[in-house]
């Protein structure tokens, strides 16, 4: 008996409409979980969150596991209580920020050693190790710890990667104790066809409570993402929500709910705010640029969001040059509502077939407002 | 015919509650105003500042016209639209900040000279120049361009400093061309008292809207302070507002208010905020230290701010560790709220004659949780 139920609404080619039944509430799938490492939404509130349409979160459990400790989290309540989120949470195993952010590591069997990025001190994550912690923090959907290859690792690699995943997999499950989590398992094999089909068999037989596909949007090339994730998800069990791990662009979200995967995570509409690259639907703009400066429109005249509502880009290019919090706040109240926005978008687009038409208006918003000027 | 009328409502001893009426709206005093340096205060939106109580606020006329130029904010259509505040705002004269944060400067007959401390550009504040950026400006109350005396000047320095303030009074109440906004006389002095009495005569006999007391909370003892606005105020014309510059601790307003000074300013609760430092019923409480890592209580457990209701001391400790700007805004939030909620019980405290008891209360406040559990 899972601890979520995954509720197929509509299927439109492999896209699906789906509701999921969390113990913190429902949630509405495709759906973009805005990313809170430290346990907060950088630069947002709970109920910010909510109001911009976001019903599920994800929290990284390395950074927790660091600073402030799962066992302290976990006497203060749990990861919901302690930052005053009731909705759902995911949080991914630490594994790949153990193999992207921390200093020095030794990947063994047992586990992963490695270095703690803000004081050095050492640490082993292990597929055990990641359930406890996951299990203190008492996240809705927790992830099972797996290696995450390197992009462009050699084909030999790559299988004994997935070995150790599968054998890391089935530890997960094992030490998992609670009830009120999902476990998902983790789907990797680099951007190899038959490995990905071989993995996504492999991790389905296991009996976890959804699937995460991993290993991607790292480097490789976009059309490759979208090739492997469309070979992937025939190969995972209808009824079971997949989560594509750390991705990405609008483009990218629309191209993978095109192909059948329902939540997504990503830190690029809270990153890119706090660096000033903002989303429009007329494509992106750097809000710090001149040509703001006198600008007295706002951001993005068909963009509703509180931002978009009161402030001019005259207005935001300052507190972006001075530095000011407030910047930080409106910027990414802007791209986030233009993430959940787009989510919107998307199952409503399952819902009437019309996923084909939102992906051509989006297919051209890679570019910057500034470039796409300067070449015309 | 003055921009504001002040009407009184009551008088306990020097203390006195009044209405400001404002081109932007109505303000209770005594009153606080939080600072919007750079037009913002410093991670809040306005919605959040009136939600707190504040009903005015106070920017910074150097700020702004080194940065994003006053020029702008006036194409922009003026500061209450740029930032989006609709209540009535308060600007400084731009003196204070060119004697404490500019790098170079002379004082010349004409005005000063100064060097941005941006980017070391040349630039010339003079009597007029003030008036001109903040007309740009268009603040409710303006304040008029003064030399303020470093703490500790011969009394020879401070006399020809008056005489100098008050031939640029007379060039700025020439100066100005806006009747929508009212004109602050500013009222120095040091700390002597025969001083302060002369000029606030000098001051007062002008034909300003309403008067500043400059130059205190600058390093001199508190009695000092308290003494010197006491002796200030009798010699300022009923009827108009009194503005205490740039001060200060929940005391100082307390002590200000028994001497009759309706409206206050400080970057105090918002700065100590960014810093950690959190004014509280029981005292002062630096928020990083361990002693807090645990503690799953609110800040201030006689507080009803957001910050209390819904986040422990523990949390707000890992929020500041890990320099999250979520720390920024629920600390500010809380010491916002204490300043806010300190006036209205002012307010109260004047309409009751319960100035005294209410002094008693806060005389303890000064010092910090921390320290005195440790002299205990």
């Amino acid at each position: 008996m899972s601890a979520i139920k995954y509720r197929l609404i509509k299927k439109s080619g492999m896209a699906r409409r789906a509701e999921l039944e969390t113990p913190h509430g429902k949630v509405q799938t495709p759906a973009f979980m805005p990313v809170g490492t430290q346990g907060t939404v950088k630069a947002m509130t709970p109920e910010e969150l909510r109001e911009l349409g976001a019903e599920m979160i994800l929290s990284n459990t390395y950074h927790l596991y660091l600073r402030p400790g799962h066992e302290r989290v976990k006497r203060l309540g749990g990861l919901h209580r302690m930052m005053h989120w009731d909705g759902p949470i995911l949080t991914d195993s630490g594994g790949f920020q153990v193999f992207s952010l921390a200093d020095i590591r030794k990947i063994r069997e047992e586990g992963v050693e490695f270095q703690s990025h803000i004081d050095g001190s050492r640490h082993l994550l292990s597929p055990e190790k990641s359930i406890e912690i996951q299990e203190a923090l008492g996240a809705d959907f927790i992830t099972a710890f797996d290696e995450c290859p390197a992009a462009g690792q050699p084909r030999d690699y790559v299988i004994k990667s997935m070995e150790l995943t599968n054998r890391w997999a089935e530890r997960c499950l094992k030490a998992k104790t609670r009830n009120d989590q999902a476990l998902m398992g983790v789907v990797q094999g680099g951007v190899h066809e038959d490995l990905r089909v071989r993995h996504a068999q492999q991790i389905s037989s296991m009996g976890f409570d959804g699937f995460s596909i991993g290993g991607l949007a790292v480097g490789e090339e976009k059309n490759l993402t979208y090739r492997t994730i469309e070979i992937t998800t025939p190969h995972l069990p209808e009824n079971y929500v997949r989560h594509l791990l750390g991705v990405g662009t609008p483009q990218d979200i629309i191209e993978g709910a095109m192909r059948g995967v329902d939540i997504f995570d990503c830190v690029m509409p809270t990153r890119n705010a706090r660096n000033g690259t903002m989303f429009t639907h007329a494509g992106k703009i750097t809000i710090k640029n001149a040509r703001y400066q006198d600008d007295d429109g706002p951001l993005d005249p068909r963009c509703d969001c509180y931002t978009c509502r009161h402030y001019s880009r005259a207005y935001l290019r300052h507190l972006y040059i001075a530095n000011e919090i407030l910047a930080m706040r409106l910027n990414t109240i802007h791209n986030l509502h233009f993430y959940q926005e787009l989510m919107a978008r998307i199952r409503l687009a399952v819902e009437n077939d019309s996923l084909e038409s939102l992906r051509r208006e989006f297919d051209w918003n890679e570019s910057s407002v500034e470039n796409e000027e300067q070449n015309s």
